[in-house]
């Protein structure tokens, strides 16, 4: 039987991605059906050598589809999935709609792929900033039980999507012509400022893209245990979040320790060389698949404390990437029903 | 009889506002003495309704100077300090080259203005970096005792001068049109990109910068056991400083008695609400005086844990503002031989 795979959202910053990357990484199927909202509905997009048209999202789409990849904001996840479960399709849904569903399993493929077993039609794809935390985490966790997680985020303005990556720049070119700019993403200038929130006013003076660290972290590390105080700030970068990240374990480790967990544990790259300035940073992982990893040393203000940097592409590893990677694991695994 | 003001490196990003804080403030001094290094001697700058001339920083260019101000860098001070004692000025120096001598007092009116009597001609002003922390822990350290501190920092180009500031706005500009920049001051590319390392490699993992962060808070605060993580990053804000600050108390602390303390602290203004996106940010601290703070909330990952954002002006009192400050302390506690 023939295998269909379709990409919603396929027109906007991360869906272009998950298509460039089906083709890259040779994902195995036989049909591509690609969904956007009425606004890009009859586009013409090129993968590998045949050029597709862009069809419209609606209830009857997803007739004979095996595998969707969602990249869409939350309501259209909200509105779009439903339809898709009922057909018969297995969802890989990257928007924060489904992930704290109890019958919804969150998986990043080299932290917890065993939870995709579990899955009802729909398995979510963690947020972006939580993503590479716990690919961070894992090997951490792995060897010495996590407890605690301070984590102080640089996020870059592609994961306010196109819009935000445009408002960067135009804000960016006005502000140094010392002209004026309309903020169409952002409630506040981001060019050459800093803006510490992101998402609504949530829980206790934190924000919903904090909270989303909280919970999402443990959901996918299964251990509910785990005390995380984030901090998320966007900043003015175009693409690639950056975590400084300070973590207490139960078992004590040397900083030479994380960095061989890290240097061993799938999906993660070191790079780590102070004394010759090289250590990750958003212009040398665009673009890049992996979690980078780097300033690895002992927290000097606790006995079982390591603190390091951590910088990924957001729109890869904490999106596109992360749900392609899903999508292989469900046609590994032949959890899709051919 | 006359008291006479010496400025040294009046015509630096941090002297020029020295001198305009001596002229804002109204600080009580009979004469002004410029001076600089022979690239800038001879040069003139208004003061007030007068037009001073840049004299040549010299070993006899002290003499029958009250006070000196010296925004230069360590070596430049290194230099130039023993002369001044020498002839019996009072040095003011905002430089690290002095700042850990156990003869140094190294002060923040705001929160160790005795430690100034016991000077012996030299007083040192803190880092940048250090001092927005230390005049935000002060108020939680005197009503609940500081015990650990875990700060993330997001450093603006200015730190690193004028030519940090031309490095982020040549580079922008650069980069906005796809052009190569040579940067001066950076060992990376600085716009749209994040630098983890602030000076050298120090010890253990650790920059110069932060264990600055380390060394100078413990000193002001008088507390060597208070145990501190830094994490110092530079990121593409033209100026002020901001920082991710979580801090663990002996007696636990709520938000807003937190809050509270801040609003009563010397120095310290909050801006802090959150739903109404209202919170401390680069653009809206640059060239004030205060140290702001926003974001109070329980640390979520400790019991005796408050995390804060501290944004402050590092040309202002992360520098001119500060040594300022100590000059106008000295003049009101008679500490000068006039």
């Amino acid at each position: 039987m023939s295998k269909t795979i379709a990409v919603v959202g396929a027109t906007g910053a991360v869906g272009s991605i998950v298509l460039q990357l089906l083709a890259e990484r040779n994902v195995q199927f036989d049909h591509l059906k690609l969904l956007a909202s009425a606004r890009s509905a009859g586009k013409r997009i090129k993968f590998k050598s045949q050029e597709l048209t862009v069809e419209l999202l609606e209830p009857g789409a997803f007739e004979n589809v095996d595998i969707v990849i969602g990249s869409t904001p939350d309501d259209v996840a909200l509105q779009f999935v439903p339809w898709a479960v009922q057909a018969g399709a297995i969802v890989v849904d990257e928007s924060g709609a489904h992930r704290m569903r109890p019958d919804v399993p969150l998986v990043i493929p080299e932290v917890n792929p065993d939870a995709i077993d579990d899955h009802q039609g729909l398995i979510a794809s963690p947020n972006c900033s939580t993503t590479q935390l716990a690919v961070a985490l894992k090997p951490l966790h792995d060897a010495a039980r996590v407890r605690r997680v301070i984590v102080s985020t640089y996020q870059a303005t592609s994961g306010a999507g196109v819009a935000g990556e445009r408002d960067l720049q135009l804000g960016s070119e006005a502000a140094l012509k010392q002209q004026p700019y309309q903020y169409t993403t952002f409630v506040h200038p981001i060019a050459f400022n800093l803006i510490p929130q992101i998402g609504s006013s949530k829980y206790e003076g934190y924000t919903s893209e904090e909270m989303k660290m909280v919970y999402e972290t443990q959901k996918i590390l299964g251990d509910d245990t785990i005390q995380i105080c984030p901090t998320c700030v966007r900043v003015p970068v175009t693409n690639c979040h950056s975590e400084s990240i300070v973590v207490e374990t139960e078992k004590p480790l040397t900083a030479s320790e994380a960095r061989e967990l890290f240097e061993r544990a799938a999906g993660i790259t070191v790079i780590d060389d102070l004394a010759n300035s090289k250590y990750p940073m958003p212009l040398n992982c665009d673009k890049l698949d992996d979690v980078f990893i780097g300033r690895i040393r002992k927290d000097l203000s606790s006995k079982n404390g390591i603190a390091f940097w951590c910088v990924s592409d957001n729109l890869r590893k904490g999106a596109a990437t992360n749900a392609v990677q899903i999508a292989e694991l469900l046609i590994s695994r032949k959890l899709t029903k051919c």
